[in-house]
């Protein structure tokens, strides 16, 4: 028998408290008042049923665990068996688990199941295809605060699935200093300083900048971690490479396409950031074959 | 000053402990624990800002109100005037909201309360593509279960704001038999029976049908009213309806897309129902322009 | 070794989630900060009980695997062995549920227990007497949305429990139309209109008649899939089955007693609709027999 | 304008953390997902309405404040005037509350509003029955924990409303010894002493009798503050009375009727405690005479 | 194996509920939304680890199930031994509780784990001290209402486990009629008087007085079950036993501290009460030693 | 009048959200069921009061907003002006605020208004007490996560107040390395790799060293942001500042009192975190001066 810790990633974090929190909502939302009507009024109460979860494309797995615990929810006596885990590169038709137990248990979780397979298997799917055009390169790709409301520790725990990093989970992770913080601050030196003066030594400081001559400006400082470089060029990112002579991490961002990221990568930024990971993949087509 | 109920969209319905719940959690997991340290550590504590809430393309707009609740949640002294309500179709550039406040406030609430709408007016705007692609016919686009996990009522409600229908919002709305339930029923004949003895008169029995046959089937028993047509083609859904006559509402289902969906609607079928709607919508790009 | 699932009613839904938080809550309520000061200070710890949950009379018996988690959230180690389970009709004495375990946890448990199978076999029961004076015909018994505040679901499963019907589970289950939205819309005829133009095809759309003349009114629309016949007499109810011609569903409420329901179901009518099954029942009379 | 405060009984609890809950899970579940789709449908969202609640039969008022925050929940701009407050004795036809505002939201918030009212003032009208028919005597009448679970607060709140007193809230409250308890700490004196060493100043030691004998010896040990005169007819209370010569608080139980509440009185005991003024009234008629 | 209840002090009550909810808490604000980072990062997903609990000075222990249930939380095939439980005197290196399981889960339990045994056994510590230097008399040493907002029912658990007492757990418990109350009520007599009538059977009466003159006046009224003598001197409190004669519990608070204890316990007064026991105990420095 | 937010420290971070969930929580816990059932029964419904919160010795004020809503949950009447704010530094007999409204609401409020202003000021004061003795030094002030578990936002804030600095919030805020993540790893080089291959760019890695010779290959690797110095003496603190020269920033941490503070900070260190500011600090004294 598989356990729900076997279907984790082993390298991602995933809460169980999230799972649990996350699981309920959604089963919440689909059960209502009154249930699986359609399993209650056709399906013996003792009837068993089989069922395999199959990769309907191929692609990056994520949110087995999620699977498993909605299932298990529904009945105590359900058997999972995992012929892969969260990160698993598969191919059309490959088997994800194989499920046996009470068919109207099966039968009641199966939507709510394969909703969390589908939306974070396409967001780790799109991220390694993303990652797979930078191999090769030091490039990191990393996901945004751009994610659906109330989901975003799933979301994220998925982009490590398909390879990617993190960027902050919330607001109060990293400071991002951004054009209105350095008006307000009254320039680049002052928004730093406030910065420096203001944090405590684990929270890392980064800056977004749109020219070059704003990214000279804020070396000169020496006061920030990280550069954000907003929407810059091709040959404008190589430059800000040159100039940053490693002394900052540098992270490209705006007009960011599978088409663009090798290009992105050869400039030896380190990280790109793109919320179309997380707020624009496509779901991922999984099927649930059930046998009654 | 704007209400958030005058932005709701006028013939959908969204529930205020829905929104409470939904923008409690949002801005729960942005803020974290130690909130928006860069506008804390930048921006003056009594600094006001005024920003404008755009539409960077053109489409349908749905999630103000939450927008709406979000902002509040920070900052009770936040005034918010609307250009348009929910539903409503914009062009690139259109100003949806005017919000004047303090600059803190606004800054923390800014990606929570975009993400919000992002999301929903990208569903809103895809299924107005779908039905405008139908005009002039009687066809209704509907969408289904496949939902963001713990999103369902407010991505059904941006399917209402983009001009579409609602199928079942969870396992208890109506009875939908499908292969399984035929089968371990024992055929359509005995599965509807069960049905019928078992449903009461406010729930409606849908049956997924693979086949003609299994069509006139169901349709000697006069027992369903409504029969899914999954996967057919064009010709078949067609032959589909000649043979129905009215007598029970059909839906089609399975290769729906912007391509196919004017030839369905011509088939004369009364409903399409597309998970693509709510699991495959891309994010609509939202700005918010912010003067401190 | 008794299972929750095995107490469930075999035809009738009551969600795991539901039985969770409603144990969680009523426990709470009964432990308070302090718990159950009185076994704690004169019961060993370690003194074990038996238990046997007995009915004092006879009836219909629900609520059992709401006993059964109320036991089981207080010791891991309580054994529970049913007799029988919610839906079982019982005699006066009859052994319900034999209960071992910790004497401790199972007297803080027994008040809880008690008053959710109490309740709930008090409405199961009445709906059962509603049931039997109508054998033989084809009328069928439903609650209405006149149930406990917060208990909804617990309530219309009691219903099922003594062979009811439920009608909507709340406000978005159907369409009901009364007095208030036909007198706004202007009329029985662009009422049903409207509602059929906003309602997607899983909704049933009801309507509320005082008199036969509305009642021919709607079914001169077409429109309508269920009358309810309000308040009417036996007479008029038999000329509204006459005049229906089976063309809607007629479900009568008003005047409902244990007295008159034979004589409804004589008139033809299809269902009947109570809010006295779920407001007004009194109390089942269960005893737990504990030697400790 | 009237104020929710305005609405409670000037000399009984209810938390407004109790009323948010209770009115937020009551709403929850007659909204559902897609709320009150039959005025979404119907009724313009401009349409105001005016309501008048109006109680169908004489009795005593309880729950008017949880219909007030129902009402608030659903639209900040309705307008409450009270006609009376919870504690009020009412005739046939009395207006309670006159409610002005969105007519939508009048309507989706009436069953909720009707539900509280009823449920509680059928606590409160029973309670009150009782009392009258005690008047003149110093006996006090009050209710159990057979409460309606998670209602408790609610339920002993309507038994204050009715003029009636509250037994223990929950097991925390105060000791109250059964025969489990003595049988297993070997007697009355032994169960008392060790009762007494646990318990701290502020807890009250009751223990319940079923001969006279047993009061003797209760009363032998001075370690009792409250005995509980459990299922002795009339002539027994009189001499556990005479016998008991005011050492203790005496408390009848079993056998409360309406009938024998009087007799009961005058037999001198302090207290009678009945579970049915909880678990079994009536609900009381309310109606919301709506005009939109 | 050990289990949580085998982990409680054996008479004192801590709800499986509380400890449910106070660990989520608390797991909850550790683990954040990205978990334990540090971990992941370095130790394989299939590390083992063996940790002891260790007490790093004397004292009493409690908390030991928060902890119990904060490793479960993590993971379900931890294990663990207690080598003492709740309420347990031990000396500096005492062993605890030995456990085994995965190391990625007890290394990301263990700053939780430890901030509630670390908290609760530096409460039951401090309360223990006072009791010991009392021992010989019938003094009850009790907490306030001056705890951890939150924390209440846990830190009146870990005071019963020091041996103390608990005062009221919160404003419902009993009736304690200070300053201002007397005041508005018109004097002593009058206020004992009106609570009376509003209190039932079950709820104790207390009053504080600041002068003899006043305990006088409430001995005269004999409807006062206790009184507080707040911040007299040992002389008054001595006084005050001899005035009060056991007819009412005699609490004295104020200036209360280790030095003064034994002398107040010789006055003869019956509970002293003290909120420094809950709100300003110093932490129990308690150690995880892991080997992984 | 005050409004919440002017009560809020202008540079410190206390979610709206966290300081309703912690208000309901503590309001929950002492209302409990009955509620405030001494003043229902001796203070008149309409009786109003006025309140001053006075500081019963010096300090550095923290909390005022949590008082400020707790208040404002019980009576919407009730009117607050401030007197100063969190983070001010009071003398004994300061006054914080003044409150006028109702009696009722203001008595059942007191308590737990105080405990959380108690309790924060506490922490605020003695994280003062340290800065204060590290003036004219760098040297930076901060707590640790040995917090009261479910409040460590709310204790994180009040170190703010006091002029500390925080450290992690939870283990997800940074990377934090002990012995077992380097016992397990293989040493120092090896687990930093692997803290830098596993973490993005805004993620800070710390580092705990017992020697200066790990120090010594820490700073070889040049992977580390932070070094943790566990409990080193003054003279080897001085060595180790010596030794990093600015390549890293060097938290010390054990032996910190506040008799070693200052030499502390000579030594050139630039952190210094103690778990005794928010586990141990002594409650502040805060009186509510009422007068109905």
């Amino acid at each position: 028998m598989t356990t729900l810790s076997a279907l984790l990633h082993p390298d991602a974090f995933l809460s169980p408290l999230a799972i649990d929190a996350a699981t309920l909502r959604a089963l919440d939302e689909d059960l209502g008042r009154a249930g699986d009507i359609t399993s209650i009024a056709t399906i013996p109460e003792d009837a068993k049923a089989r069922a395999i979860m199959v990769a309907r494309h191929a692609g990056v797995i994520a949110g087995l665990p999620l699977a498993f615990a909605t299932l298990h929810r529904l009945a105590g006596d359900i058997e999972i068996a995992a012929h892969c885990r969260d990160g698993a590169q598969v191919e059309e038709g490959t088997h994800l688990l194989t499920i046996a137990g009470p068919a109207r248990a099966i039968l009641a979780a199966e939507r709510t199941a394969l909703n969390f397979v589908g939306r974070l298997s396409g967001i780790a799917t799109l991220t390694a295809d993303y990652v797979r055009r930078t191999a090769g390169t030091d490039l990191r790709i990393c996901c945004t605060r751009k994610t659906t409301p109330g989901l975003r520790a799933l979301e994220k725990y998925a982009v490590r699935c398909g390879g990617g990093f993190n960027h902050r989970f919330g607001l109060d992770d990293a400071i991002l200093i951004k054009d209105n913080h350095i008006a307000v601050a009254g320039g680049i030196r002052p928004v730093l300083e406030r910065a420096r003066a203001h944090a405590g030594h684990l929270v890392t400081i980064e800056i977004e900048v749109d020219t070059l001559a704003q990214l000279r400006e804020v070396l000169d400082t020496g006061l920030a971690d990280v550069v954000l470089l907003d929407n810059m060029d091709i040959p404008t990112l190589s430059e800000a490479v040159t100039i940053a002579q490693g002394r900052v991490v540098l992270e490209a961002s705006g007009g960011v396409t599978l088409e663009s990221i090798a290009k992105i990568a050869a400039t030896g930024v380190d990280y790109v950031s793109s919320g179309a990971l997380t707020h624009s993949a496509p779901n991922f087509d999984i099927a649930l074959d059930i046998e009654v």
